[in-house]
């Protein structure tokens, strides 16, 4: 299972909204498709975005190409790309790495363009699987025999260009021999831990036990859990962490019981430009998610829905970030800086 | 919206878990059919339980004078009846209760026994209603104006008699004419806080606002909240509280964010038997109910599950119990044996 594909020059996305019970691939061949099934949610997974929204930057310059556009149709499609959601600044930082490709030269999207646009994506894409390995690798070294981890939402193989973050450290465990049990939360509204994270693992063999996210509490309580790791959308210089809504529960979990927590993502998921955590806008969804499961309605009519996609984790209740350039300790506004640094 | 009827001689249950999409009656004319019912949830919530395990015992004798089966078989389907559910004490006190009835004269179930059972049943339900209103105003008296509310499953008049424990004391302060606001988790698996609490609330005209369970940290931490209410369906002689699952991760959050927490429940429910949590034993229920939303399957075939149906919330989380007979406040082995001696 791929969540993102590039296939000449048509960027194919596996329709995570149906998994695992049907498998859809979604073709894009605009930059207003890419920006349609990044905010539907076809795509989703910081890193995973990311990479979609490169290929939707190649789309653009091909559109405007062929109907003779110039750079400002090219920008604006871009930016229609890069504002599809607020939260993961990975899709912020892959158009923006894009577009720094473009020169004073380029007076408007031609093919020359489009092909080292194409070439930088395709580099993006690569360059995250190869993150995914590191941060398995650097993972794997904090993960204990017989370890019960808990994880939420779906930081694996469907989040990113492949092989995951936060599953890639369970992955890399397992493939080390370490006999881990994997809990998983199954994540509302979208149940992302039930439909991806749980049908991941069991196709690699991990043995893997799913909850409702209520259940999360008695679970820590009972001993079961010595470790939970989570993916990021988005991280602050000082390592407050965005992620899917849920973490911060996790993350008092954790602290009440004094069970490890680590975050799982690739460094361009920090943004150094914030300070701290309050700067991270949170992305409120449709009242609609809350009222339906699986499209199915189990709500009255005439009522309001609290729905945010995401919740911020401050940096006290974070063990370990653990990045591709390697693990972030405590104060994080050094440790993360200093991997930023790093030769 | 009634959870328990008693019409001709017919236990009437309405099924619980088709609401608020059907409202379909099922008829229990045996007491096999009400312990079954009750096992497979037609009928939930603890008092709710208890008023038709009580119709249950009167079927049962009714049953027996019908075919002529005597004592012995009398009190096995009783028993039946009594273990249909393992966590809520009130389906054991109902039973119980009811059974004091048979005196040594009784040789065999006969019309004149079955009559003295319905009188008792019928005074259990009213009990209940009476107790739920008596909740309500003990309640009332610690909510305040524009109070923010976060309520977990459905302890509301669906899960008792009528009115409610948690939801009586919310109807309670909407009718002395408070501003508040309740926030309801939806309660997965069965989603009881969507299905029936939002349901009941609606129609109060009480305003609600529905969340996916993994929301309450976030809305705790935004300040909405200033008081989470919950049900219990077994409660310690030290205030160690079994309520649905979940309720152990909203004490957690409670005290990490300042924020009271109220049990409401009448004294029935405490289980003065049990020093404290330890001893009540957590109903495991079908993983069935993990990997299904309303029917339709959310999971990959071939996981485990995880499927508490409650957790024990330790004493030191909550900050009053609110029963019938009055509000104990801590230490509650003190408060609330004080509530059962009174006169």
């Amino acid at each position: 299972m791929q969540a993102v594909q590039w296939k000449d020059g048509i960027l194919v996305l596996l329709d995570q909204r149906l998994l695992p019970a049907e498998s859809i691939d979604v073709p894009c061949r605009t930059a207003e498709e890419t920006a349609d099934a990044i905010a539907n949610m076809v795509v989703r997974g910081a890193p995973a975005i990311g990479v979609a929204a490169a290929f939707g930057v190649v789309l653009a310059a091909r559109q405007c190409a062929r109907e003779g556009l110039g750079m400002p149709a090219f920008r604006e499609k871009c930016d229609r790309i890069r504002s599809a959601r607020p939260t993961a600044v990975n899709l912020m930082w892959a158009v923006d790495r894009m577009l720094i490709l473009c020169t004073p030269d380029d007076e408007k999207p031609d093919e020359r363009l489009a092909l080292r646009l194409e070439r930088e994506a395709l580099r993006i894409q690569s360059e995250d699987i190869a993150a995914c390995r590191a941060i398995g690798r650097h993972g794997d070294a904090l993960i204990g025999q017989n370890d019960g981890i808990l994880t939420h939402c779906n930081a694996g193989a469907l989040a990113t260009a492949g092989y995951g973050t936060a599953l890639g450290i369970i992955r890399a465990a397992h493939e080390a021999g370490k006999n881990i049990h994997v809990y998983a939360d199954e994540t509302r509204p979208y149940l992302q831990g039930a439909r991806l994270t749980a049908t991941e693992l069991h196709e690699e063999g991990i043995p893997v036990t799913l909850l409702c996210d209520n259940m999360a509490g008695w679970l820590t309580k009972t001993g079961k859990v010595q470790k939970i790791i989570v993916g990021a959308d988005r991280i602050a210089a000082n390592g407050d962490t965005a992620n899917k809504i849920g973490t911060y529960s996790l993350g008092i979990l954790a602290q009440a019981h004094g069970i490890a927590l680590f975050i799982a993502a690739p460094l361009s998921t920090v943004d150094f430009s914030l300070p701290d955590g309050t700067g991270i806008p949170i992305e409120m969804r449709p009242p609609e998610e809350v009222f339906h499961t699986m499209g199915v309605r189990t709500a009255p009519q005439g009522i309001e829905a609290y729905n945010p996609a995401f919740d911020v984790l401050p940096a006290a209740y974070i063990n370990a970030i653990i990045t591709d350039r390697g693990v972030a300790k405590p104060p994080f506004s050094a440790s993360l800086a200093a991997l930023r640094d790093k030769a």
